[in-house]
This record gives C-alpha cells, structure tokens and sequence, in this order.
C-alpha cells in the first residue's frame, strides 16, 4: 500500500503506527501527532515521494530528534528548530534542499520530518534508513552503503548550534551525543546528506505508508471488533511471543538514553511465565526463563493487550498488560555487517542474534 | 619592553615566561617550545603586533588548546591541527584571517599560536585576553567587552572537527568541553573571531613580550647568580609568599579539568606553615593555617626554589623544593563583573577574592 500524501486525516494513522515501529522508544507518539497536525493545517499536505522516483541528484536532507525518550516528554521541541537544524546544515553545504527524510520510521521521528516538510514547502521520501527505530546515529542502512553521516547539524531550544565533520558515523555519534546530553538530553539534528541514487539505493523503502497502514490495521481492527494485535502482526509479518502484566519497571536517563528493564507476568496462555525486556531508547532483548526469545535487530512491539494501542518504554506502568509482538526487520540489517552495527553484542549482549521464528516459543 | 618578532634565538626564554603566566596550567612548557621552533626554524620568524597597531578592519583569528594539561603532555597535538582549526573557522566565515592571536598567554597556549602564524604566515598579536593563563573559554577579556566566543571550530587528533554558534559564551565553554573530553581530553579550537577595533579594546597588551621578559629574568638571574625567584616578583610586580617542600599532591583529571590540591610544607622562614594550593588547571586559591593569602584572579605561579623554573600542577612531585609567587592580574578583572567571572566564587570558594598584598602574611 503507498500513500502519496500525508494529511490531517491519516495523521493519527501514521503517528500510532510510527510508535509500532518505535518498538518502545521514539517518543510519545500522541506529541509527534499534535506537531505535525498544527504543521499540516497550517501548511497543507505533505507529498510523499517513494525513493525510487527521486531524481539522481535530488539533495536530500534527513532530519531527526537525539536524546531520550523519557527527556522528549517533558521538553516539548519547537517546530522552529527543525527547520533551523535542516536550514543550518543546508547553508553549510551551499546546498537548496529538495526533500525531506526520515531516518528512523519510529515515533517522533516519523512526524518531526513531516512538520519540517511541511514549514519548508518541500515533498518527503516515503522511507526511512532503519525500518524500524534504533537508539544510535550510526545504525542506518546508510551507514552500511557507506553514507557518512556528516556533515551534521545539532540545534537546541535556546539557540545554540554545532555542525560536525567526523571520520566515522560512529564518532558523529559520540560527538553529537555528549553535545545532546549538554544541550539538555534532546537536541534536533540535521545529518546524513545524500543525493538521489544514494537515497533511493539505501532507503528502506515504504515505511511512512507502513505506518498508515498499521495505525489503520489497529483502528479497524478495534472498529470491527476484531483483535488489534493479531492485525499488528499481520501486518508486519511477525506474531505475539507474550502477553502479561507488567509488574517491575526499572529505567534509568544515562549518556542520553533511556536504559533498563520490564518485567511482565504472563497471563492467559502464558500464566506462570515473566518474560524480561531489556531497552535502550528501543527494546532489544526478549527472555523469558532461561531463554532468548528474540533480539535485534527484530522488532519487539509492547501493544496494549486490548486496544492494540503501542506502549513507549515510558509510558509502560505497573499492572499494564500487555500483549508482546515480534516481527521481521528488513532483510540488511541480517547482513554480517548489519549484526555488527545493530546486533545483540553492539548492544552488550553476549548472543547471537536470535529470530522470534527459530526459538520453540513452548505454547 | 616589547619584542618585535619570535625566532629561535627567544622561544625558549618566551616558553618560560609563558609558564610563569599558567599558573601551574598550560602543559609543559617543553613541548610547547619544541612544537615552536621547529616552525620558527622552518617558516622563519613570527612578528608581533602591538594590539594598538592593528588596523581597524583586520581580521583577527585566535587558536588554543583546550583541555586536560595533564592530557596534552602525554598526547602530543600535531601542529597540522592547528592551521586546520584556524582555517576551518575562517572557512566557516568566509573571511581571509589576516592576523593570529593568543586568548591565553599561559603554557603551550603561548606557542601553540606562535606555530600557527608561522605556518600560515601571518603576524601575531602581542597580547592575549586573560593576562595570564584560565581553564575555561568564557574567562577571558573579550566576555568583558561582549565578544562572543563563537563561531568557533574544535576539531581533534583523528580528523574529527566541529562548529559551534551559542547564546552565550559560558554555552560555548560547556558544549566545547564536553566535545573536547570525548574527542579524548585535548582539542584544538580556534574562537573570538574578531576585528582589529575589537581586538586593540579588549586585549591586554604585550604579554607574549612579557614572557620573553620574565623567560630572561630568570636566566640572566641565575647566569649572575641573583636569587631567579626575586626576579620573576620584580617583574610581575608581585613577591614570594610562601617557599616549602611538596608534601602532598592529589590530582584528578575530570570533565576536562585537571583539579586537585598541594601541600606544600615550608621551609627556612615558613618552617612550621604548611600552604595548600587548590588547582583547576591553574591554582585559584593559597591557604596557609586558616589564612587565604591570595587567591584568583591574582596569579599563584610556582618556581623551582633554586633554579627559579616554573613548575606545572601535573610536574609537582614529592619532596619539590618551590617558591610560590603571588602577583597582581590585569585590573580589569578586580572589576565586579571580572570577579563574577573569574573570582573564587566561580570555581566553589566560598570567599570574596583575596589580593596577597592586603594580607598579613605574618613574616
């Protein structure tokens, strides 16, 4: 399914479905719906461009949230900023932008792109770099075409700016992390510039129509009374691996991210079994006993059990139950190269990958 | 007195003064005199203008490094970084730099300047804007006449760089530091981009002819047998306070900083007195018993008691006989706005500045 154009209408759609994709980080996803509705009504709709219709030399500029998810919440981000960010780093350049793009198909960082879309006047690529959400700059598909990440811009809410030009994507990571953390654990940041061919070779493509279609697949579901979450995994080709009731929810802001653990007892089928959801910003691990249920670089979804509604690591509260969803990341991302960028170890797990669909799930 | 140009023949009696003036920071003086004349020798000698003669329009960049000294001495900066930083900012500007200043005449922050003038064969400021050597970016004249510290470039020994535009140049100080402790607890920065006016306004003049003054004072005092200590007071027009043995000396290099205490147990007339010196890279405060003797913005320099050299917070070792100098800083920071910025109150002293010649230093 492509959607050719973001409106007030498919707003909603797109936000809870970016929250799906935000696999517990990104944000609350009902703050990226409000931004990019403002933005929407004001500006009118957004064109969505899939990335094999950009010309060769379109110039690209994605733009995107840093920081902690917990910290978005509490600091709202000003529209202003999006388009200073990408306006900073389109001066640096001597670049006239010609799109948009998200890097991260996840949370706010589906609808922050839209509302500088929209304040700039210019069409989006209907795609992102990851599929999914990840916590860290370098862990795009980009990266692995060999797209550097810099030069980057980094803007916050009082004024201050930075531009970076570092020798890897993982020191334009370090760099602009610290300088997030000192701007107040959330900064907007303008990076990965890229021509045409680069965007529509390295693009997962489709995912902002993906996220209408989930936030769709939900309200229908929910309309027809039908089970939401069982739509969610339809729709990403993954399946429930738990359902429970969170019982213990440790997190803590370090370094820029949100970190910890959720704890959820199982219920109905799953009675009797906790499984544990390790994050950072994004859920990466899923056990339960002794057992590695599923990893990343695949999707671990927290859905409300009844309205299919997605929960961010922040929003997850005691006694919430929950159903657990697993699903399919892109197919790069199971390249040896992709493991080592966004693979359990990167993340300080001593694992290999595991895929919800090899592991006897025992029910 | 005012020296005219830099060559080998007064780099060595300049790396010296310039020691003197750091006030225990700026690195080992060694070094920054090594890096110096290998230019001088290479590129020829540097000339120095007097702050008063620069012409209104011209087109000021000054460099430094920034960070831990304790760092720089085991983490030798490359004199390529140098022209790069400066180059990078005036890149940035789209200005052609026609002269390279010191923000800090203090340590290798004296000659780091000095190799890039020569390298890119420009004249240099006899002047700074501290009138002695300070750890962070915001203390220095220029905040007092309302130059800000940005744009500035950072950039590190891997071919990492940065910019940064700020609302404030204490936001440039804590976006550059933490920048600087990732890129490894050194970098190099070109800031203060300014103009000739500007320049001639806010500097304190003739410091770099100082350090080669007070470079020479202490060899011609030692060449004809005077007491080296007594000269370097006559020429800050400052006087020993305390003379004693290195007893105790903690030092921890953190957020950037190389922070710690000395004991310093006396000797001779202050038998029996034991000085302790509290540092950030530069000492900020002297106590003897329960009496503060002096403390920032007045310079604390200590000398080697016989040989009348200047010694480093990170090259005080135990047993070091030394001679603790207190003189007068430039008057501009005895106003209330140069306390505000530089005064023990800024660096967690809970006292109004202390002037070693209103005290009564009981011998």
């Amino acid at each position: 399914m492509n959607v050719d154009q973001i409106t007030g209408a498919n707003i909603a759609d797109l936000a809870r479905g970016a929250a799906i994709l935000g696999t517990g980080g990104g944000g609350d996803p009902y703050i990226g719906q409000l931004m990019a509705l403002e933005a929407l009504q004001t500006r009118g709709p957004v064109k969505l461009v899939p990335p094999s219709d950009l010309p060769a030399n379109a110039q690209v500029l994605p733009v995107a949230m840093m920081g902690a998810p917990t910290v978005m919440v509490e600091k709202l981000p000003s529209v202003d900023q999006f388009v200073v960010a990408v306006e900073a780093l389109a001066r640096y350049l001597d670049v006239e932008p010609t799109h948009v793009a998200c890097m991260e198909a996840g949370g706010v960082n589906s609808t922050i792109p839209i509302v500088a879309a929209a304040e700039m006047g210019l069409p989006l690529i209907d795609g992102d770099f990851m599929g999914r959400a990840f916590p860290e700059l370098q862990m795009v598909t980009a990266t692995l075409f060999g797209i550097p990440t810099t030069p980057m811009s980094i803007t916050d809410d009082k004024g201050n700016a930075g531009l970076f030009s570092t020798v890897s994507n993982l020191w334009a990571e370090r760099l602009a992390r610290v300088v997030t953390v000192e701007m107040g654990a959330a900064s907007i940041i303008s990076l990965y510039p890229m021509n045409g061919a680069q965007a529509a070779q390295a693009a997962v493509p489709g995912t902002l129509s993906l996220c209408v279609e989930l936030g769709r697949a939900v309200r229908t579901a929910r309309a027809d009374l039908r089970d939401p979450v069982l739509a969610v995994g339809e729709v990403l080709g993954g399946r429930a691996i738990h359902a429970g009731k969170v019982t213990d929810v440790v997190r803590r802001t370090t370094s820029g991210f949100a970190r910890g653990e959720a704890r959820i007892a199982g219920i109905g089928a799953y009675e009797g079994a906790v499984l544990t959801l390790n994050f950072q910003n994004e859920h990466i691990i899923a056990k339960r006993g002794g057992t590695i249920l599923a990893t990343a670089p695949d999707l671990l979804v927290c859905l409300d059990i009844d309205t299919g509604e997605p929960v961010t690591t922040e929003g997850m509260r005691f006694g919430h139950r929950l159903a657990i969803v697993a699903a399919p990341c892109d197919d790069r991302w199971h390249t040896p190269e992709g493991i080592a960028l966004v693979g359990p170890r990167y993340f300080g797990y001593d694992t290999d990958p595991v895929r919800w669909n090899e592991v006897d799930l025992g029910r």
